[in-house]
């Protein structure tokens, strides 16, 4: 059964956030394009939150498929993106070496398509025994029923389908430590959570108090995305 | 493969009602939140029926997760909710050895949201040899993915994911004895059934012998939920 | 255009709620029964909160479609339920004479089926000149291809088309005079609101004043529906 | 019929922008959050390109209706917003000397909830014979009928229903002029263009001097919204 | 505005029942043909209990379009089926004057496709002055967009659009003259009413009375519709 | 893992229908009443065309779940129904005796809901190492994510869930000796199937030699249901 | 109300066809972009089938908005397709005296999106006497709300909201003569019709004849799509 | 678990594309048909361009189920299509002796429909010891639910459920080598990247070196489907 032997820590996983790319994002809808972006942006802000090594490559950035988003880009300046020409990360030799060299063996996987980028790691690094999450919704399909059956294919196979809220709740393990990259991460990148956190800071009596708790005193209203 | 060892009996679980809070019922919303409040009213009433040891829980309810929804405070007045700095319930402490007070090792679990507050002493419980159940429509989560997702999770990890009409009946065993806590809590909870047993009360020809194999002789007519 | 000749007040119309049955509401399922009922109650409470007449009548209450709902009942004691023959209520002399005996020219109409029950008096009344609008989510179908093309007819012929919110809003008019009504009525019949508004009393600074505002001082929290 | 007797241009109109507060956001969730802010903000920048007059509402801050849109105020700084205590922004005088005081017939509305905070004072100000649009998009309810429903009224009475890109389209009128409004706004705000936009912009041979064309050159990547 | 003139009743309309033909039925799926099958001979017994007349069409039957359904040459075995060359019902010579014959103004009007085969002579109809009902329920078109786009374009023109259900209660006028109409041909062609009125059967005290209310005494139990 | 030993024969299998009864029907819609009348006809009409034995049950017929289906007990005059008090089939020693009396070790169950009547069996029986198989569409539940959840709990336990027609199908075998027997009982409860059937005997040239390999020689035309 | 003055004939219509552009159709995905691209071919063909007039646009192909369909180009290389800085193709001189060139009052719009490129002119040719169509399922949007606002906007206006297969089927007026036209066209199209078609072609006894009225005698099997 | 022993190669597998017939696409419908054709015919290109065995079977084509589709027998000229009289293509002497004279133990299933077609023979080969893959969106069914139930039949039981793109994608492993497969299938079969792939076409700069790398030097633009 796909349980996991433990808990995620910021010390046991590496992120591999595989073709992120622009173009793919233009035709991969499956999760609405505004989500997906604030997903994957949301799942790779936890990793630079709790200094988790990330990996990044792309796929074909010239052609259709685009480059990686910008956005990712300038949030991990001194990340290589690795451009391969092998369809499964797995099999490239530099991805792979960039992989082992971490040395963990705890590996958090997404990716455009869901199908290909994220699926295709993900299957073999179970086959040489690692232990492999994969984060549903920051990755996106052509279509839902390929989304589905694909999270059926992964399950059944022993990898740990979650989400990447589900990620950044477990590496954030206690909330007086980490409460404040919960509270800023689903506010910027969550819409309700962004209504109900703004809505709360302008009515709550003892919301100094709070934002003193997350470090967000003096602090201006949270996000205003988009500006 | 996920088949429990027994039936659930009034004398062999505990329900663990975790983080249902205000703030966050109005934020995870996959669950419509009218049915959702149904869904854990009924289900925490089915603990009272069945005088079944209830544990509750409470993440940062200073801040926009907000308080206990009042009616479950009222319910169990002499249950003291637990509040943790730990995301997941089962590594805190005090919460842990509420649960292992019971002596019981079948672990019926609900909360908000699916992803964090079910799924996460769910998995460590089950690490731990507990016999685990969540009850997911007592839970809820920001989007129906997350929560397709985190089912799968679950489900593949070898906990038992059921519903509250389900424990209840499971419970419930045999119509004889307990038909009433079948009849009422559906009545007051389910909005379907509220309108086919208060249609039957009107024109069954047996109504008054069913109403006294419920218990129910005397009794006003079926639940006026909301007056 | 249907375009209404002035706002709705207290003073210038009447509700005619028309068949909510119990059995109806079992197999008219284009709303959720649950939300179905609350609607349905929620606007019936407007009426009393603003002291409206209203009319209430039935079909065939003998046979499947079931009694009256027994919290309307309970809500208009004083109100005499008119059971008719026709399926028309317009063509019901009683049910007429009823209406004229209000004197009153704006007709606010809903009923169980929404196609039959609140759609032909609608249009009935319209042919005699009367103002009428119709509260499609305090009415239901078998299906909602009906409703919707239910509601396009109406629109069509001139009747305004409405929401229970709605109505409770344009009644309201001022929330210094009448906010009390919108904040308990929506929380006790609208899922989202009931959470919101909880929240906010459980962290809200103001809280005491506003609650002072409403007429909630010395208030138990707010609805505890269901229990 | 609801033809409107002329385009929109930034001299001829207003925008009436009512109660976009983030308490309202929490709990009206027809429109998925997350998109609805982009809508409204959006929205709002349209109305900062093309300098037209903005007048901003509020219904009840103080409680959980919750403060305006920390964004709306920053885009807006010199905009007072208005208080009122009338449920229906038309019947506050000082709301509508605001929109008389601009001497403009077409007012372009938006508002939290549709059924209420646009669709009352949009029929107010047609009675009266002002020409009026309501953006659906940047309004939202409690349930998509409800906005259905009020569309279907709003339509039958004579406004114009649009929404925020048709309304940014009709004002930019020429894309050799506007466009750059046009792509960066889309950009910013619509999940679907930031993907194509960007893709483009990282393959096209011409990139450079429609990005000339479009105000851009030397201008970072496109809509890092969110960072 | 579409307002009719009077209530539709069985001496002052005609049904035209245009193309229910087998191989159309397979091929427009935007009503589930099971359920549209149940529309269809619920809608065509309408016209039998009250002696409606009735006449039918063709297009195209020795083609993939098929042959008209079985069932209804069943029911109408002395209707003569008339094939057409003509796309348009209306323009073709001999049913215009199977229509001119019955000498009613109303026309009650159902076809497959609901895009072509019923709006084609419902406009056509509407230009010459007749009443024209279209039964949208008793339709269906290769997706729910083309139904959505098509009703909107007939209520515009001045269509009445209805259901099947509303025309049968509009005919029944009286539940104590015709209220076995409605219940048989409900439990025989609505899934719900055929469960709520077998379980009413089973249960209610007043069964008896009720069915000979309804001209149902010593009748089996209600429809065993596919036995 | 839940392969089966081998495949369905008419010499290998029990079906067990539980609880089809009419008011239950009426509130359990997570599948469309009518569609689910006909699989579950569908069903048992499997069960007599392969003289597979057949068990019914009933719990509490004489309250608002109403007597079995009228059409089931007229497919099978000599089953006796089994009315039990116990929630569980399994744990009523009559039903039990009732499958143990057939020898059979492949259990076809369906029931109402299938969370509780058509679950709770399926797994008892497995625990005592019983084969057997879910027909999950002639279930049904209050709401679909009901019936998600229990299918995900089946799956996982080791239960085979299935569907009326491949069960159909993989008793059939050969198409040459039981092609008769799928295309009659497609054709009566599956609305597509009915409509491509007809067009098809209406326009093949070979129909009639193939409806001699069906056995439907001088057979009337297929399924006239609800006539 | 906007009922048209006659039929659409081959000789009183001219097609727009605005910005069916494929940079618009990868992100304006409302109408799945495999079908959207089939609509446009099969508008665009029934334009060629009956020799109409057709006029083509672009906004900005060299950017984003990318270039026309190839296969738009390929069926109309006669056609000029005018590119406009302007937004509104009726303020633009060039397209405007191109339709004015034609002498036709019959316009029928269709362009992407539906809320800008279709209904801008839609409505300034209403305003100067037009009779305007607008062809929905021709066009897309970002969104589903945003196609559903435009079309009520429409409607409203006075525009005749169609869609393709209605127009093509109200200008093909009589099978015998232009039956091919339907057939082929929608077996090109249409999925269902595809394999409707295909099945019948396969079965039919008199298949033979019936592809002689179709002038399909020798024709190879229909449309093999995509090979 | 179902976790493959390896990745697809060429070498190492062979397609069963069972009855993919026309009559069956009439009315298997959960996936969409235009869409459904899409994939056979991308899932059946992608053996021709890996030179994969295919072995294609029928049932019943003389009956309603039809004939083949016409592309597929065009696709595959050489290839013998065996009809059979087993229900389950596992049991027919000859299609199995056509699987096992490839020598393959890894078989790509695809068929209609998925709950009989495509699952049977996945059941029978994994109880043989084959590795089974059912290629789900190559696949069709009544409804939705019972695709929804196979799929998770089949995953527990040890088939590898997958998709026609992700199966492209394995066998493509390079796309230095591969890549004009996937860009040239994608555009022809998945709406969104044909658009996408145009536009990118339309616009790049280095589009003549991708389309040298993909072969499509002095290629017309890519796919014109339907002309």
């Amino acid at each position: 059964m796909a349980l996991p032997s433990s808990e995620l820590t910021p010390d046991n996983c590496v992120f591999l956030m595989i073709d992120h790319q622009v173009g793919l994002m233009q035709f991969l809808t499956s999760i609405d394009p505004m989500q997906l972006k604030h997903n994957i942006l949301g799942h790779a802000k936890t990793a630079k939150a709790f200094s988790i090594p990330v990996i990044m490559g792309t796929s074909w950035p010239q052609g259709p498929n685009g480059p990686t988003m910008p956005e990712l880009k300038a949030l991990f300046p001194d990340v290589q993106v690795i451009d391969r020409p092998y369809v499964n990360f797995w099999n490239d030799p530099a991805s792979r070496a960039a992989v082992e060299a971490t040395g963990r063996r705890k590996l958090v996987i997404s990716g455009l398509a869901t199908e290909v980028c994220a699926a295709f790691p993900a299957l073999s690094a179970l086959r040489e025994g690692y232990e492999v999450y994969v984060v549903v919704d920051a990755c996106s399909d052509f279509n839902p029923l390929i989304t589905d059956v694909t999270v059926r294919r992964l399950a059944a196979a022993g990898v740990i389908v979650t989400t990447w809220v589900s990620v950044l709740a477990e590496l954030s393990a206690n909330t007086q430590v980490n409460g404040r990259h919960i509270g800023t991460l689903l506010a910027e990148h969550m819409g309700q959570y962004y209504a109900a956190m703004n809505a709360w800071l302008g009515s709550a009596g003892n919301a100094d108090e709070v934002k003193g708790q997350l470090g967000l005193t003096g602090h201006p209203p949270i996000p205003q995305a988009g500006l």
